[in-house]
Formats: C-alpha cells, sequence, structure tokens
C-alpha cells in the first residue's frame, strides 16, 4: 500500500472499523453534554461489568498524560508524591505534568520496566522511619504501566503484592494500562480486568493506542475514592463537551468483548517479527511479550533498514549500536509484517 | 425523528458529514504522532490562509475551556491576570481553569456579554497609576469570546479599539471563537478571519460547536509569541497523539470555504425562531444575533415547552419568570424549527 | 523626634519593648528548630488558654499574605474558592496570593469592608441550586477580617451568623487577624478570642502590626482542621528554621494580658485624630472606630498636611478630592498625636 | 552552661549581638515598608559592595526554602526543571517545594555532595540530542549549595565550569549559601562573594545560620535577571511588612567586614572537634572542611555520647553504626568544645 513500512509506533492509523462504524451510526442522535447522555452511562456499565466492578466510577479522558496527571492529583495531598520507576512515562516522557501539578515524581529504579515490590515497601518504611519526615515528600501513590514502557508485564503476584503494601500503607495504586489491550492480548498475561477493578485504586483502559480515535478510560473501582473528579477534570481543560464521541467508542470496545481480542493481530505479529529477528541473530534490548520490540542494530543494519522502515528511536548505546522500537498494533497487516521479515 | 425537540446546545451532535467523510477516507493511512505528520501541517497551511496571517503558528486543542487555559497561562506572566467580562466563560463556567493554572480574571462589567473598549482601558490605566500596584495583579491580556456567551457580536471598531489598547500598554489579546463559525455566517457580523489574524494576539477557531467531533484550532498570528506551546500541550496532558484526527476535521472544515459556510443554516434557524418568538409576543433576554435565542419563559410557558422541548436552562428572573436559552447549530434541521415555532 | 510626623502605617516600627525584651533575654539559650522547641509549645500554650481553646493547634507564621494564602490552601478543596468581599486584603492586595494557589477568591459587595451574612448565604445557595454547579467553583471558604481593611468591626452578631451559614453549608470560615490587637481594644469590638474559638475554623493573631518584629499566630481551634500544615507551611517556604524567635515574641504579647491592651494607646490616639478632624469639619470616608482613619482631603489640605505628615494614600475620588489613611499604633507618641492636630 | 551539649544545628540560637544591637538601636526609627526604606537600601548598597557587583539586585527573604523555591520559580520557565545533586536541599529536605511551584529537580549522582560539571554538561547535551525532548523537562537552571548538605566546597575551577556549562547552554547557575560564612571563614575554600556575582546568575547569602534571628539575601548579580522579582515575593507570602528588620541585620553583617569573620569560631571549633574524633578512632562519613562534621558511631558510641550531647541524626548504615552531624556555629563556646572533646 504505502512505500514505507510503519511500524513507529501503536498510534499511527484512526479507529477499529467497529469503533468507526459506531461513530458513524449515531453521529446525528441528539445526546446532552459532558457525558451525562444515555450512551455514555451506557459504556460506563458496559466498563463496569467487564471489570467486575459494579461501583465503579469510570470518566472519559482523551489522552494518557492527561488521565496520570488527572487521577494522581487527584489521588495525592499536597504534600504527596508518587512513586514510579525512572523509565516510567510518567518520569521522563510527560513534559514534567506531575510536577506541573505540583507534585514529586518519587523515582526508583526500573528492572525490565517494572517496580520492584520490595524496593516500594522499603521506600515507603524508609520515609515513615525517617526523623526528618515532615520535610521530605511523602510517598501518597504508586505508579505502574501495564504492559510498561518496555513492553513488560507485571505478574499477577507481583501486582497482589504491590496492592497489600499500598494498603497496608495508605498509598493509592495506580495502574496506566495505555496499552492494556496488548496485554490482554497476551499469552503471557496474568492480569485480568477483574484483577485490576479487585488490586487497584485507580486504573485506566487505553483506548488511543488500542482501537480509537482518542480516549482513556479512567475506573475507580470503589465509589468515593476521588471527590468531584468530574470538576477536576472541567477544571483542567478536560472534559470533552461531546463526551458521547468517547463513549461511543468504549462502547463498541466492549461490545462481544472487543477489548479483549483487538490486540492479537498485534502480539502475532510482535510474536513473529521477534522470532525473525532472533533466528537471523538480532539481539533484543528486552525480553517483552507484548506490542513492542526493541532491536539492537549496529550501523549498517540500522542504515538499511531506516530506508524502509519507519521505526522509533529508542535509545544509543556506549559501544555506537542503537535501540530502536518496532510497534505492532490492533491495525498491522500480515504482508506489511511479512515485508519486513524479508528485509531483515 | 425523535420525540423531543432538541435546542438544549450546539455541541448535542457528531460531525458535519464533510467532516466525518475525510475522518473516515484517512483511517488507516499511517501517520506520525502528535501533529507532525503531513496532514496536520496541510491543515495548518489552510487555516494561515484564511487568516491571512502566513507566519501564524497554529495548534490544534480539543476543548475550550482547554485552549482558554493553556494560550492565557502561556500568555501570560506569574503576576499577571486576565481582563474579561464577568459574563465570560472563564469567570463563571471553567470551574476556575484559571485561577488552577495561577491567575486572577479580572472581571468587568458586561455590556451584552461584551467588554466596553473604554473600561478596559481605565482598568489598565489604574493599575499603572496605582502607587501600590507591586501589590496587585497586573492586568496582563484580554479575553474575549465572539460571539460572546450572550449570542452578541464584538463591532470591528470594538475590535480595533481593544486591540489599540492592549498594544499600547503591553498586554495579549485573545479571543475564544468557540462559536466563531456562528459569528461568519451571520450578516450582523464584521469580523472577518484576517480581522482577527491582524488584531489579536491569538485566538481559536471552534470545532466542538462548528461541526467538529471535538477539536479547537489555536491561532498566534506572529510566530513567537509564545515559546514552548508544543511542551506545554504536553505538560498539561493535551496533546492528542494522534493529533492527525483533529487535523482531517479542521482541514475538510478549511476546504473550499466550509468553515465560512456551516454556520449558515444554524443563522436562519435562529433568524426564525427569533422572528416567531417575536410576532407571539415572547420578550427575549439578549438582542442576539446568532445561534443562541434567550427567551423569557413565564411559568406556564416554560412548563408546557419543556414537555416538547429541551432548551438549556439561563436564568430565573426576579419577578419568578425564566430566561431559558435555546441553541442552534449546522445540524438544525428545518423541520425541528417548524415544530418548535408550531409550538411558541 | 523625627522632621516628620509618620502616620503611613501600623507597620513602621520595630517590637514593643517587652517583646524585644524576651528576644534579648533568650537570645543565646539553644533551642530545637521548626517550632519543635519548648519556648514555641509554651507560647502555643498561652495562646490555647486565651482563646479558651485548649485543642487549638497554632503555628506561627512571619506575614500576613502568607497565613492567609496558606490557611486558605489548606482549608479549600481543589474545586473550590474562598469568599471575600471585593475590598478584602485577599481579593486587592496580595497579588493574586490566593489565585497563585490555585484558587479563586468569589468576591461579594463590601458594605463599609464587611460582608453581609445573608448575601453569603445567598452566593452559596446559587452555586448548590445551580444545574451547572460543577462546572463553576464551588464557595468552599468564607474569609473576613477583623478589624476590617476599613477599620470596622464585625458585631457578634454578625459573626454568629457568618458561622451559623457556614456550619449549615460544609464551609470553612475564617478570619484574618492582622490587626487584632486593635479590635480587642476597642470599646466598640464585641468579639473575644474565645468567640473567635468558637466560631471560626482557623483565624490568625496579627503580630506585625501589633507589636512584634513580625509575625502571625495561626490558630485552629479544632484539632484535625487540616491534616499536615506543619508539611505545607515547609512546602511553601514558610517554615521559620528559628521558630523560636516568633514564639518568644507571642510569648511576650501573651504574658500577662499584653495582647489586649496594646492596641490601647493607638485607639485613644485614633479617637482624638478623628475627634479634631470631625471638629474641623474634615470628612471621614468611613465611620471606622479602630485605628486607621479615613479623612477625605481637598487639594490644599492635601499638599499642606503632606509637607509635615507621612500618610497612606488610598483613593482618588471622582471630584478631585483624595481619601488619605492615617495609621495609628502600639508605638504613637502623644506628642505626635498633639503635633498633627496642630496642623490639621 | 546548660545541662548538655547542643551540637545538633547550628540554628539553634539568636542573633549575633551586633545584629541584636542594630535591631535595638534602630527599633523606634519609623521607616517605610516592604523594604522601600533607607535603611534596606543602604543595606543593599553593602552586600552589592562586597561581591562587587554594583548593578546587583538584592532582595531580603526569610529563610533558604523559600529563597531557593522564590529565586528558582523566577529564573525558570514552566517547561524547564532544575538540575541539582541527589543529595541537594531541594532534592530531599524541602517538602517538595521545587514540584509544588510546579518544576521538576532533575537529580544527578552526588560526588561529596557536589554535582560534577561534565555530568552536568552531559545531561544538558542529553537532553539537546533528544528526539523526544519536546515531551521532556527542559533543564533550565542548575542548583548548587556551598558549603553542600555534606559541609563540602566547590573549587573555583569547579564553578568556573558550572558557570561556563551554564552560560554555554542558556541556562542559570542559582548557589544556595544558607552557610555561606562558614565556607568564607574555611581555609579551604577557594570561592568568594566577587566570584560568586561573577559567575551565579543568582545566588543567596545564609543569615538564619550565620548570625542573623533570620533572613537570606538573594543577590542577583545582573540587572534585569528575573522581572517582578518583588511582585513574586508578594504573591508567594514571602514580602515582609517591616523589610527593615531583615536590612538591620544584613547591615550589620555586611558593616566592617563582619561577615567574612562570623564564622571562624565554628570553623576552629570544628577543626578541632575533627582532630579530636580522628586521633580518638572515630570514622567520618565525609571529608569536610566547615562546620559540620559526621562521625560514624556504634552503638555504644551512640547512646553514650547521646547522653550528654545533642546531635543530628543523619543517616543509619547497613552495618549498624550511624552517622551523626555535629554542626558548630559562630555561638559554639570554647567550653563546650572542651566539654565535647572530652566526652569523647
Amino acid at each position: 500500500m504505502s512505500e514505507k513500512l510503519y511500524f513507529a509506533s501503536d498510534y499511527m492509523q484512526g479507529a477499529h472499523p467497529a469503533v468507526l462504524q459506531r461513530l458513524l451510526e449515531n453521529n446525528l442522535l441528539p445526546s446532552a453534554g459532558y457525558g451525562t447522555d444515555g450512551f455514555s452511562e451506557a459504556a460506563r456499565e458496559k466498563i463496569r461489568l467487564a471489570c467486575a466492578a459494579p461501583e465503579a466510577e469510570v470518566f472519559f479522558l482523551v489522552g494518557g498524560t492527561q488521565a496520570n496527571a488527572l487521577v494522581l492529583t487527584a489521588l495525592l495531598k499536597p504534600w504527596q508524591g508518587v512513586i514510579a520507576a525512572d523509565s516510567g512515562h510518567i518520569s521522563v516522557h510527560e513534559a514534567g505534568a506531575i510536577e506541573c501539578g505540583g507534585h514529586k515524581v518519587i523515582a526508583l529504579p526500573q528492572h525490565s520496566g517494572k517496580l520492584c515490590p520490595a524496593e516500594v515497601e522499603a521506600c515507603i518504611l524508609a520515609w515513615q522511619r525517617d526523623a526528618n519526615r515532615e520535610h521530605i515528600v511523602m510517598p501518597g501513590a504508586v505508579y505502574i504501566s501495564h504492559p510498561t514502557e518496555f513492553g513488560t508485564l507485571y505478574s499477577l503476584s507481583e501486582l497482589e503484592s504491590l496492592s497489600r503494601i499500598c494498603r497496608a500503607n495508605g498509598l493509592s495504586l495506580f495502574l496506566d494500562g495505555a496499552r492494556l489491550a496488548y496485554a490482554l492480548a497476551c499469552p503471557e498475561n496474568e492480569l485480568s480486568l477483574p484483577d485490576l477493578g479487585r488490586l487497584c485504586d485507580a486504573f485506566y483502559i487505553g483506548g488511543t493506542k488500542c482501537g480509537c480515535l482518542f480516549g482513556e478510560a479512567v475506573v475507580f473501582p470503589r465509589r468515593g475514592t476521588v471527590l468531584h473528579f468530574f470538576t477536576i477534570i472541567k477544571q483542567r481543560g478536560a472534559l470533552l463537551a461531546k463526551g458521547f464521541v468517547a463513549a461511543h467508542q468504549f462502547d463498541a470496545l466492549f461490545t462481544d468483548g472487543l477489548y479483549g481480542r483487538i490486540g492479537e493481530t498485534a502480539i502475532r505479529a510482535a510474536a513473529r517479527i521477534r522470532e525473525a529477528l532472533t533466528e537471523k541473530g538480532y539481539p533484543l534490548a528486552f525480553d517483552s511479550p507484548t506490542n513492542q520490540i526493541f532491536p539492537i542494530l549496529d550501523a549498517g543494519q540500522l542504515a538499511r533498514l531506516s530506508a524502509s522502515v519507519e521505526m522509533g528511536f529508542w535509545e544509543n548505546l556506549p559501544d555506537g549500536r542503537t535501540v530502536m522500537r518496532l510497534a505492532t498494533s490492533w491495525a498491522t497487516a500480515d504482508a506489511d509484517v511479512d515485508a519486513l521479515i524479508a528485509l531483515l
């Protein structure tokens, strides 16, 4: 189709056909604004059902940085900060959105992109035991992403540990699910939506990278977790006048279990690419099972592949080689995967 | 079609068919993220052309409160506030978004929803002449909306006065064009897009209420008016990963002059409704020529009409009557206008 | 003594001799930092006793704007604003400190510098009854000053009304007592420290203008009103390393009832000046019984008096006359009052 | 004198006698407010002279966290953060004051409490070269403390390197001089006040820990470095009504070169203690030449010394030993040093 092969990111195309179809069908139906309409409530109810969280409060936001910033602003008290991996999206790639909202990101070392529960606990206890703790930012929440920025996955046991540590110490646990569909479609994934509903205080179900034109569904499994979140959304400029446009999309994603399947194409494609890379001797920077692949390329490989393939840059290694990122998505075509593999 | 007649607002339906068509056509074309793609640049260029502002910096945001908050944050210094009518959207209906960003809204009395240039100048001079001015918020920008929240329009001479006053005193002039298409389609309107490009330091061209699923195009006519606005957008959670989704919509609106015509249906419908109301003896709260109509209803009229018509509530009058708002849009059907008039 | 007569403000001189003496006596006694020392606790206890608020949490801050900003930040939720008179210090003369902290000042018309309880209640009810209230800043606290910026005083019945309205509607009542000593020394004053402890959720006892080098004692009569205020103070840069320096001063003020008497000199002086002005036919802009006097001067009077007297500028009247402010203090000398009166 | 020996911090006592004397002498002289008086200007002029910075803008603030937060707020743009050592005061012990003001602290590894110029440069270049830099906080300033929190000192060559790197890349260099007098009195110190005036964009001369009741003198050596700093101070609640109270103290410190000598007592005392510790075989955690000493104590030593000496806790070591901090000051008595040494 196109002259180049596009594997630079998982947000390069519009919406999944089922999502677009829903927008088309409902385009001229008059609906109340700001998410107070029936379509929005119906979509919220489908999400509550999928998460086995009948009391959940659900809000549709536009993008991931917005969801992270607003949820953490709502969860944290002014004297608190949020613990995150030093590779976490809020630590490095959100232009200081959390700090802009007044809170410190307390960065702990990443392990394959993940937080280590024992280190999280140690960080919390260190604050509690510090005689000067009232001069130090109090850890008030823990931020994790699943899949992580490295494409890796938390195990159920890890999430249970983090949840237990948070609850024992009065912190909130927040999960960034920007690419959640690619976890759910991955055989190695152990975390279901009901697990998130049970173990997290807040999480968001990614739409932008998982089949929507835009949109993230923020879920607070327990009613009353935060107060006046609607007004906080408005105040931060994040309230959609036409809330139904987000709701239609999520309704489509949560009809007939589409969200659970929508990542399968991407996972299959990524597995094929990963296998081909390994066969041809390309080392991988991270052992990640989801829709992101991180080959390490030497200068010649980089030049050759870049001529035909749009990839994402990840990191320069000290030895002169380069880590690149290949991302697949719900829209990745088999023919493009074939063509990419042929080029390796 | 529907059981009720819907005149509650101008953001009750999806996108104009030409806009939706564009989204459909381009849905699967791979594009770079964050507005760095060619579609986004093409749409920006069409807007520059329409505004006769070839050097303009154009950014696509999601909604009006977001556009107001981000542009004003970028224009104002920490010690400055923004002058606005006390009926202005930022004064009353944005949940304190400007204050949340650290700035005072310096509210002046509205006159049919508008600021009076002489009063703006007096306010600026009063600050300059106050011996204690360093203890007082400095006026740093002027915010106006066109059409205003009352549906009224600034004259060219008024805008020129405001622009002259702002430039003489080092303030920025910012125009909120959430409903700009309904001004442009209105015979009484004197302000063209090139006038805005010439007289304002920043303005936004409304999409959400004027044919888009969502979206506002922020225009800084002069390059370098604000620095690092891209990062400010990201930091405030307002950066669209799929910037092209907004761009496709604005490209459609600015193809073949659609934006200049898209409000005509609404203006014609509003004129018919206004005429019918007047004929039937309903007083109007404001003498507004655009797509919002503000009839004053007594209790009987309110009860009767509310049974069949979705209207917006505006204000309770001391005498027990109620000001309601009827809004038309690009999507208003002639049949619905006929039906409404028949009910009056 | 000095060549000019100084009546420009009540913060033109250092500390009351008893306060300075205390600083001298304790200067070299080693004390723990940050207000954790025994001197600080002793001073807090004296204030609790004077306010008949044995559970009160007391914090020593440096100045009035700081006290207002920190207490309101701590009392308000992110979606709330504070109701204040449009003449209130936080409305006009704190450079936007409240907005800088993210909150709107909801300004109501002043009546002799005071809020009208009925208007406060109407404002709160209007928000509660507004269908769009989630788009509007919620009133979360009421700010009053006593004496007001106009030198006037709330009656006990007014304070009781405000307290009742706040408690009935879940708002906090905060009283700015920058000049509280001048109320307490005033025969017309009805409000005792125990009244404040009983009726307010927070207030501060002014030191800077009432005998200290600097310092304001913030009182939260009920324990647990705000959480982690110590850390909020630290975070906003307001924590004194040598907290004992403020504590020594307040301890002196609250030893043998000095704070209740310290304003008497000022009140007597102001009464004499007010009487002389009236006798000589100078109109007064406000009928205020405390240590501020607001004569209206014509151009000749202004020029003549300014040659010999340092006064504060208040306002230009449309008719060309000028309102000036004369302030007396605990340090005002009888001879200076005599000299001023001779000049009138 | 006192029952215990007090070495817990260098802010446990009031003011140096010469400072207190100045407050006494000037206590009743009427002066204008907010630092607009002649005493304040005279003190500023003495500081300009001492720094060989005749154009410097000088402001008196109350404390160190306040000075750090306000200066950095004024120097940084909204999209920028500040580079600091991970042991820097702003990184760990200011309760998130910088983040509360909206900015990220970009923490680099400390080396004996200091930043390494080469690592600072690498951090700046990494941002400049990152293709995603507009999604990442831009380094906008560098924060150092001298002496550092570990009592160590930058060499002149290190400061020159940092200054050169900052100027080459458009960053501001800010030096926290909370304990600057203890550097100036230290034989190992290479940095003079004129060096700071020449190489820094902003710094503050510590008063609270160096002879004042409270106060820090912020110096911007070049006029116009920041705009409207007066209003920023007011807005953040940091403006002293009686600015002259801070000015009198700094005037005393900068009369006859007192500030250059005031730390000598502390440095001599610290050297004696350090020597005694070393002789008696106590290891020191840091090799610091100024007024802070960091002995490593085993459980027995800790228990024994704590019974008689107030020390500051620093850190628990993994092997069960404890790092404590002993601080001397201008007020340290020889007899107390003798007694401490006898106890070792």
